[in-house]
C-alpha cells in the first residue's frame, strides 16, 4: 500500500497565493472602500472603467476576471449608487455599454492613489526584478488555470444562464 | 490642478495576486471539496492537522492564516461533520486542542493528491527557479500585510471577541 501524500500548507502555492490576495483585499476593502458600500469586484470595474473608458460588459468581464452573470448584478447595484450607466447599443439591443458616472468618476480618483499605496505597501522591500518574476509567474497562473477550466467544460465558471 | 493617478488593473498586483488566488480556489472547490461540504478554509484546517498533528487552536490561527473567531466557527463545522475532534486541555481549560478523526483524516488522504494536482497545473510551465522567486515574494508580501494590519491596530483582522 502506497504511504499517503504528504501535503505541507506552508509551501502550497495555491495557499501562498490566496492568502497574499485575500490580506490585501481585505485590508483595501476595509480601510478604503467600505465606508463607500464597495465590494472589491465593485472597485474593480470601477477601476477597468477610469483607465479604458467605457466598456462592453463582455468586455469587462474579461479586463476584471468577473464572470458575466456576476458582473451583470453588481453593475446593477453600482447603478443604483449613482456611479456607473448602463446604456445599450442602438446598432444591437444585446450589447451593453457601461461607463462611470461623474460621481463614479470622482470616487474613483479617489480611490486610485489609497490602492497605489496598498500595492506600495505590498511589495515594499522587493526588487524590481523580483516584482518582474512575480508578475509574469501570476499572468502565467492564471492563463493556466484559465485553459484548465476550459478544458474540463469550465465547470465553475458559469456561464451559462 | 493635479491630474488625477492612473491604475491600470491588468498591472496591479493586488489584482494579479487576488484573481490566480481565487481561480484556483474555485476550481479545486468546485471540483473537489464541493461534494464533501468543504471549504477552503475548512480544507487548510484540515491540511494542517494531517501534516503537523493536532494542534491548539490559536497554532491552527496561524498555521492557517484563518482568523481566530472565523477558525473556532469552522472547528465547530467539522467537528458535526465527524473530520475532527476538540477537546480542552486538562491543565487549562482556555486550551482547546483540534485534532482529525479516523474519519477526516482519510478523506484529507484522498483530498491531498487532488490538491498537488491543482498546483501542478497553476504552475505548469515555470521553471524551479521562477517558483522559488514566486514563493519568497509571496511569503514577503504576506509578511507586508501582517506586519501593516498590526501598525493600524489590526481593523479588519478581528482578533476581539
Amino acid at each position: 500500500m502506497k504511504a499517503p501524500a504528504k501535503l505541507e500548507l506552508g509551501d502550497f502555492l495555491p495557499y501562498l497565493t490566496n492568502r497574499v490576495g485575500m490580506i490585501v483585499a481585505e485590508q483595501f476593502g476595509n480601510d478604503a472602500l467600505a465606508e463607500h458600500g464597495l465590494s472589491i469586484a465593485m472597485w474593480r470595474v470601477m477601476a477597468v472603467l477610469a483607465s479604458r473608458g467605457s466598456q462592453r460588459q463582455i468586455d469587462l468581464a474579461d479586463l476584471t476576471s468577473i464572470e458575466v452573470s456576476t458582473l451583470s448584478r453588481l453593475i446593477t447595484r453600482l447603478i443604483r449608487k449613482g456611479l456607473v450607466t448602463r446604456t445599450r447599443s442602438i446598432n444591437s439591443n444585446r450589447e451593453v455599454t457601461v461607463k462611470l458616472s461623474p460621481k463614479g468618476q470622482s470616487l474613483v480618483n479617489h480611490l486610485i492613489p489609497i490602492a497605489l499605496d496598498f500595492e506600495a505597501a505590498a511589495i515594499a522591500g522587493l526588487s524590481v526584478k523580483d516584482i518582474a518574476v512575480l508578475k509574469r509567474c501570476l499572468r502565467h497562473m492564471y492563463g493556466n488555470m484559465k485553459k484548465r477550466s476550459a478544458a474540463t467544460g469550465g465547470r465553475g465558471h458559469g456561464t451559462s444562464s
